[in-house]
């Protein structure tokens, strides 16, 4: 049932590239749609010698319901090299969007804290990700076959698998197990502390926006932080940014207009249309976004290799905001060009290659149209976007149309409590000061166990990447408070 | 959407007698089933003035899946003459598996304790039971339709009516909630604040047997706890009963022996096969373990009306156990008829009539199969019972005939913790020292918020029951104590 993965052999295989997962969001106004990527920023392993074996666990299809009894293969992945038996730790990734090789291969933290810890790293699949499909090909052919891609279907197949785990590894019967999780997979981590605290003496949510839902957190504060990330990187930066909206509008009033900016931003696929014009903006965006999302210290590849603190290379480009509606937007054509062509060897741009065109995208979307129902807004003023408001009707209809569920916004908060969470304790929430998911995310300590720790000049979970020379000192702090405190949950464990 | 109703009239509208509520459990051996059934002791609110209004809300069908997205009308009553608001406590009663008039009618605790707590009573229907059913009339007519009677969803139920109910009556915003429940009722409460500590503040889970799971306790103690209340309540009493059973079985092996004990019993339906004998001393088994749960200090009715410490009366009969075979029998049948023919007016016994005939068998006995799989088991020695094992594998093949479902005899500790539960707080769970039930409870405080409380004079949560002269001490103090703790935790979610 084991085959061996390495995971330096594991990038390779891949030609070397850095791989991507992806957190979409719909964001639906009343007339039209675009998508919000949130990227995982790969880290690789610092020690070459960490192999991990695959394995594959019978899970049941639906925990909460008696009458669908099938079973599927859910994929993890073991490495024991350092793990101290018995009783050593068991630091256990919560899976989120993607193939769960990705997350082996870009969570470095845990690979590089395992020997100090004496732990077993565990990365379980989340189900209709990677290969951990319930209803094998069949599972995205129809909506009734995604009616078990949940939250809380994913955290009871952790629990499950923590608890087979315990039982069958010689071993590990006590050893403690801490979720550790990014991104989605950070609500993950938190939310399996809270609702399993019995089967996890802790958690480490990092980057995790649990508070991106309802009313918890104004909309717009997402796109705010993205705008600071750009003002503060070059003078007349966020400005262009904010007047290139009117001067696509108004380009696109003729079909003149239209041709040229086609040609401006070597588009693969020509402008025609109101909605080619609404997807271009939308992609537009969504590279702000994941600009902000990636302003990392160090050179980084992604669907494109970007250099180190790559807004501040874009923003280069973008200090004459006042300039003729022309000018402007070459300007802007040589930013997003950082982006998706740094290398220079792309032809044209492709407005419909989002920065996440890997394999999460399709379930995040049922998802988001189901229970991560995420508002999110932009004014034009506050921010550097077009004005935007969050309608939830227009959503739902929208999600309707795609999936034949419809949303309920309110769920998340009752299920998991929204920011009435203080009774729980052991939880490390972790946020990056550039990274607009910190937004939604928990910003201040809950009492003496819920502690949230910020990295200013950290952006998406910079923390769980790998220990690089050109980290900056707080992430170097962050990750140090995060072991200790993962230590004093392991003693604790030991000795209660 | 309200009606009126009242506590006292609803009683004598049925007739005066009490109402029972069964909390029914499959036990299979290889060869033959039986039950065991639960009942809930009825408690007469002591004050008449209060009065409940009924209520439905539309609730969803499944909160765990959303293709299923139709909503059904779950009942809920509401008494809130002696509510202060705005902020007054809720007093939420986790319905359990019967109709939820009658939880109102039988738990006085909450009605003789809302006017000191300036508190608004809610009692909550479970799904599938009394008027809330998902599917109407078809609920029950086909498993695919009883898919969604599970505990989680039931507690999803009561989180989502809280957040209702605190947001659309005027002053209950603030207002800190309270779950409490008896039987399965208290592990619903118990397990209530566990996922949800953001909505209730506490939880007082009387007579709850969170522990009647897997090998988390002995499988025979129940039957041990039944013994000893015969054992100290009467000379011969347990060892006449214990002698009974081969005592029959020598009897029904002639056809003359089966007749005669026919007559004996006065039993409606003659016994006539291996099958009848095995189901009548099911039912003997039955009356025995009832008579534990019931044993209060003063007459109480169920099916039937019963004495003051109705044991003690039963034993009378019972105390030549080693008189001979028909003199023994003719001595049960004294004893049973005390059970079930207290006022002399039964033509025959029907041993086809448990004690519990009420609403609730069906649900529970689809519960059992799914998700409540407790295992009992009985030696003969250390108690009067025959030696009976537990046999999951049998118990299984009989729930998929029956139901089409195979019961998950791990689920239930790993969605709860099962003895792992001590990072959860402001939890009571009281136990009488009578009640069989008391076996699979929590019975040491684990820490200073989660409160174990042993009434020894106590049967099956006689602390949710109405004051009454007869109380025995313990009691007083158990319900003097809860009422304190309450109002730490009511104090606690004020000052927060």
């Amino acid at each position: 049932m084991a085959c061996m993965g390495v995971c330096r052999g594991f990038t390779q295989h891949h030609g070397g590239s850095w791989l991507l997962l992806a957190f979409n969001l719909l964001w639906i106004s009343a007339a039209q749609s675009f998508h919000v990527s949130r990227q995982f920023a790969p880290a690789q392993p610092s020690n070459p010698e960490l192999t991990y074996k695959t394995y594959y666990f019978n899970q049941k299809v639906d925990h909460f319901g008696f009458v669908e009894d099938s079973l599927f293969k859910q994929r993890y992945l073991v490495a024991d090299s350092h793990w101290k038996k018995p009783g050593g730790p068991i630091l256990f990734y919560t899976g989120n969007e993607g193939d769960i090789a990705l997350f082996c291969n870009n969570t470095g933290f845990m690979w590089d804290v395992a020997e100090e810890l004496g732990a077993m790293l565990v990365f379980a699949e989340h189900r209709y990700y990677g290969e951990s499909m319930p209803f094998g090909d069949l599972s995205y052919s129809d909506p009734k076959y995604l009616n078990y891609l949940t939250s809380e279907q994913a955290l009871a197949d952790f629990a499950v698998l923590i608890r087979y785990l315990k039982e069958s590894i010689d071993g590990a019967r006590d050893s403690p197990v801490i979720a550790i999780g990014g991104s989605y997979g950070g609500m993950l981590a938190a939310w399996f502390r809270m609702l399993y605290p019995h089967v996890v003496v802790g958690a480490l949510a990092s980057s995790a926006p649990i508070w991106q839902f309802e009313d918890l957190v104004p909309c717009n504060t997402y796109y705010q932080i993205v705008t600071n990330d750009f003002k503060k990187s070059g003078p007349g930066c966020s400005e262009s940014i904010l007047n290139s909206w009117a001067a696509i509008n108004h380009m696109s009033e003729t079909s003149d207009g239209l041709q040229w900016l086609s040609n401006a931003f070597h588009l693969c696929s020509p402008l025609k249309s109101k909605e080619d014009v609404g997807a271009f903006k939308g992609w537009l965006s969504e590279t702000w976004v994941s600009l902000a999302m990636v302003d990392y210290p160090y050179p980084a590849n992604f669907l494109e290799p970007l250099p180190a603190w790559p807004i501040e290379v874009v923003c280069k480009f973008l200090n004459s905001p006042k300039s003729s509606e022309k000018e402007l937007l070459q300007n802007i054509f040589q930013a997003v060009n950082v982006y998706y062509n740094y290398t220079g060897t792309a032809q044209c741009l492709n407005t419909s290659q989002t920065a996440s065109g890997s394999l999460g995208d399709l379930g995040w979307s049922y998802q988001a149209c189901t229970e991560m129902v995420m508002p999110f807004c932009s004014d034009g003023v506050t921010d550097m976007f077009e004005p935007r408001t969050w309608d939830l009707q227009a959503y739902s209809d929208d999600c309707y149309k795609q999936w034949g569920v419809r949303p309920r916004a309110t769920w998340i908060t009752t299920a998991y409590g929204g920011k009435n969470i203080t009774t729980h304790r052991n939880i490390i929430f972790s946020n990056g000061g550039l990274d607009p998911w910190s937004a939604g995310g928990v910003k201040e300590s809950l009492g003496d166990s819920l502690v949230a720790i910020v990295i200013p000049e950290g952006a998406h979970h910079l923390d769980l990447r790998s220990n690089n020379a050109y980290d900056p000192k707080s992430v170097l702090v962050a990750r140090s408070l995060e072991v200790e405190l993962m230590k004093k949950w392991i003693w604790e464990a030991g000795n209660n």
